[in-house]
């Protein structure tokens, strides 16, 4: 008994260091890629190096090598880190409102938000991604687009809901209309990236309202809606 | 005589030299920078190197070095080209339109029609020069900002300037419009050169004339106008 049960025992403890193991090292590359997104959203995705990470974090390029390989790879995971970050800070919070008219609006408030308060040091990853790597082919490029398009659809989606609701007239081009309310975020982005202007988020909040009002069915039904 | 005038006829050839020297000098000075600053659209001004262009021109790095010196002053000369190419391209065409409310659609389609055709084979350079520079510090990011400021506050002087002519509204905030139509045009920019959509320009035209017909005095005096 005792020689059958060795074995079970060392793979039992085996298997349960493995975890430990698997469940330490995940959380790492989880930490080792909220130090590159970061990097990334400020220097950009070409900036994030294994070097330049092993410099930031204090550990072995060997050991880097390890979670990630190459750079490309690297590349993919931060992006696919920077997603993770986009959903828990903007997109869950806003899938708590409403669906609908009070969604889009939650999801341009939550979207303005993590600019505002610097979730990523340099503002929106993907807007910086975006222009870096928009010249590029390959599939740190494909990611970024995908993400990044499938975000405004999603405004777009929401908009149409808010359509069938009867919240937003029947007539309005929901393509456009989520056209616009992006840009606007985007936009506020670029004012205090590159101007330091703090106001830029303020414009953008404002811009949406006159733009959701001006196609809102709440203001034929009651004027002061 | 002989004497005399020798020298002079030596220090005009000389002279003479000089100055088509110097105009050779400049053309490919503004050529060297034409191909850096379409690089810079596509790759970002951090992909400018001496080397690079060696490569892509044919030219010795010593040539090349002997023409702009330190990465940081040919980064600003590829700067100020871009400035020259946009001034070109985008602002004096639209200096011909009478000035207000016409001139403010001429500047945005001139600007549209820029990033359309692909003067930069990247985009609008100075959006990709903004989001590369605007996690860094320095003359360069300076630069990049100030021109970036400046156009688009030429689009606020704009729409202040018909606001006088009456043809917009006294009560529009001329910065809040500006910053509207100016987000129109830099997310066509973004979802041509990300997402491929051709009709983003058609969008942010739409948008645009929808946006300035809503504020338009003619509105109010001709329903149809």
């Amino acid at each position: 008994m005792a020689q059958q049960t060795k074995p079970h025992r060392r793979a039992r403890r085996a298997s349960s260091r493995a975890g430990t193991r698997t469940a330490q090292g995940d959380k790492t590359r989880r930490e080792i890629l909220d130090v590159a997104a970061d990097i990334a959203s400020v220097e950009g995705l070409e900036g994030v190096t294994i070097g330049r990470l092993a410099q930031e974090l204090g550990m072995s390029k060997s050991g880097l090598f390890g979670h990630f390989g190459a750079k490309e790879d690297l590349q993919l995971a931060v992006v696919d880190r920077a997603k993770d970050i986009f959903v828990r800070e903007v997109a869950d919070p806003a899938m708590k409102a409403a669906p609908g008219l009070r969604r889009v609006v939650a999801m341009i408030d939550h979207w303005l938000g993590y600019v505002e308060r610097r979730v990523f040091r340099g503002g929106c990853f993907f807007m910086a991604a975006a222009l870096e790597f928009d010249g590029r082919s390959g599939p740190v490029r494909r990611r970024i687009a995908e993400l990044s398009r499938s975000w405004r659809d999603a405004l777009r989606d929401e908009i149409r809901r808010a359509q069938a609701a009867g919240d937003i007239a029947r007539h309005v081009d929901a393509d456009q209309l989520a056209f616009e309310v992006h840009a606007l975020a985007q936009e506020a982005n670029w004012a205090h990236e590159l101007l330091g202007e703090k106001d830029a988020f303020a414009r953008a909040r404002r811009g949406v309202r006159v733009h959701l009002r001006s196609v809102s069915t709440a203001r034929r039904r009651n004027h002061r809606a």
